[in-house]
């Protein structure tokens, strides 16, 4: 079997956490040694929020943001049109980007998200709809569950706004964006959540999207950072929703907002963190996506092979991440299988996976996901395969 | 004078940064040691968010959740028929809090703020009275610059919501909040920016305010954590705005919520900054506030002789906290003062300070604040007055 050979490599994120053997790596990921010393290094270095007075200090917490910029640029392959905004977790900026967007949504337009959204990308876009009078429609897929991407040439004058996941947390179902964005018409205002797809491979980037929402900690950044990655001509064009400092110009009978991305920038924002991330994009760059995907797609097939073997039943179209694999079994409910391999402390998770639209789609009511990284190892991979080829087993038995 | 002994007992935040002579604890604090292990420490424990799944790492998150919570409760001296709801910011806290309160207000209702309002507890209260029809008033102060407390008595049954800090971070202004909460109507929704006081002294605590707005940022823990503590009965009145992961019941046609704060929290909540501040609370009283109190009294008395001496202009009223002290110069701009300041490696802070409505009520353009915390030392002390001078002597001498 594989050797983990990337961990001697790269000092990766050591998992003694509790012992675990970690399988929730579309949840949360863990930072390395080296995103860890970033974080203590900035707040050693200076500790004071970006943009405010003009001291040294400041002046070295401006040049951190842009060093960290420019490596996100470079890494994430996004042009400089484009402006990070931050924010606490990717459903915050989906949250406060959808309430910025309530101008340009009239009575029956029509709001267009995926088929297997998570509640992040689903509950803020209905609200949307519910206070603009506007439609929402989830894509629908073909009897395979694959995305109906005709659906978008037929309806494609009457989007306005269409936000979807390129890989869905609930079992890992890949849309193809460069297909969607290659029919959308120039009025849709396109989005696209990457929160499930930085940890592993490349964003799709291409200039019809009009936001990318990257999310830090689910690609082993720190947590409480996020962005929404915002082309400057949509900047523009949308008003700011958090109040407060630095982002107003002048405060009278009608104020006015500060310039760029800063009206988007209320209140303290932290450096240390947005420096750690930027630090994580050198680590993936150091081991490289394609090694990521190597690890993966071994884990995956490792994984797949039992489930197939002991009749679970896997959920996957043809179009699946190998960062994930998505099972039931038709006689263990998905919390007892959590619950016994918590007791060999082996961490997957079961439920609804916060996608309960999606889950009820597969007309299921809970599944169990296993989702891979960089941590996992021979060993981990060893006792996972064996608890499950027990569990079904057992229940053979019984 | 003084010896900052203080900073050999207790491990203080090292102001190594850029050898900078610190005076802008009003904007932001450092953490010490002790603080940055504690993240460091947690998000190797466990590192996963809180109340995701059913696994021993959720498990620990959980518990470090709870006991971190039980530290803030004891040192702020919070009752439990509070909850923390977590935010990236105070800034933020506010303008969701101002969203979610919008449905308490009709036409005509009073919203009422403080005169020196830091813009980020100003402006969202604009917005919402500007989107319900109320009214925004500003308490009136006196001649001398005090709050106008009669104000209170004689509109108490007509004031809706009130929102004020007990410190103002513009120069200094401190409020009684026992005094107003006093005389409040039970009618009234009362709000506490407490940004400026959990870093100097305990917050004021009685049962009629409904929410603390507390900073972690401001009191030497981490930044990128901030809470709303609201009481419990708001709690259960008032609707989630952030829409997401974790804090949903069921989707469906009316969608319900998680009870009590989980409908507050979603997306993923990172425990070892919530850990962290926790850390701060214990360095915090292992100093205990008496000695902190006592040595930024110190600080600033030494630095009001100098001003004084100097013809400058010191802003302050009767109660003004010992944490800040903010002047003018009558000849000389206050952001030359800043950059004469800065170009010695001594950061204070000049401009509107985020709050043009007080400045203008001073009927100032710009002011220079300096602010006090645990690092200022003997010898940033000896350099910030020696600056002070030479540049007002210097100013003679032109």
């Amino acid at each position: 079997m594989m050797k983990n050979n990337l961990k001697e490599l790269y000092m990766l994120p050591t998992v003694k956490r509790a012992n675990c053997k970690y399988f929730d790596y579309a949840a949360t990921t863990f930072m390395p040694e080296s995103v860890m010393n970033r974080w203590r290094d900035i707040n050693e270095l200076c500790g004071v929020s970006i943009g405010r007075g003009k001291s040294k200090l400041t002046k070295v917490a401006d040049d951190i943001l842009e060093k960290s910029e420019n490596i996100f640029y470079d890494f994430f392959g996004i042009s400089h049109d484009y402006s990070f905004i931050y924010f606490k977790n990717v459903t915050e900026a989906i949250n406060i980007i959808s309430m910025a967007l309530n101008h340009k949504l009239k009575p029956l337009d029509m709001i267009v998200i995926g088929p297997y959204e998570h509640h992040s990308n689903y509950l803020p876009w209905k609200r949307l709809a519910k206070n603009t009078g506007a439609l929402l429609v989830e894509i629908p897929t073909d009897y395979k569950g694959e995305i109906d991407y005709s659906f978008i040439d037929r309806y494609s004058s009457q989007i306005k706004l269409l936000s979807i996941s390129t890989i869905s947390n609930s079992f890992g179902h890949k849309v193809d964006i460069n297909r969607i964005s290659s029919k959308l018409s120039n009025q849709t205002i396109f989005l696209v959540d990457e929160s499930q797809v930085s940890g592993h491979e490349n964003i799709p980037c291409n200039k019809r999207i009009n936001i990318h929402f990257i999310s830090s900690h689910k690609m082993y950044g720190p947590k409480s950072i996020a962005s929404a990655v915002v082309h400057n001509d949509l900047l523009e064009d949308i008003p700011p929703i958090l109040l407060g400092g630095g982002m107003v110009e002048n405060v009278g009978y009608l104020d006015s907002w500060a310039s760029g991305r800063t009206k988007f920038l209320a209140g303290t924002i932290d450096v240390a963190v947005i420096a750690a991330w930027a630090e994580a994009c050198i680590f993936l760059s150091k081991i490289s996506y394609p090694r990521i995907i190597e690890h993966e797609k071994k884990a995956k097939s490792i994984i797949r092979s039992v489930l197939l073997k002991c009749n679970y039943k896997i959920i996957e179209t043809d179009s699946c991440s190998d960062s994930i694999i998505s099972f039931t079994h038709k006689s263990i409910h998905s919390h007892d299988i959590n619950e016994l391999l918590s007791d060999k402390n082996i961490v997957i998770r079961s439920g609804n996976l916060c996608s309960q639209n999606s889950i009820r789609k597969m007309e299921l009511g809970a599944i169990n996901r296993i989702s891979f990284g960089l941590s996992v190892s021979s060993d981990s991979l060893y006792h996972l395969s064996n608890a499950l080829e027990e569990m079904a087993n057992d229940k053979i038995l019984l």
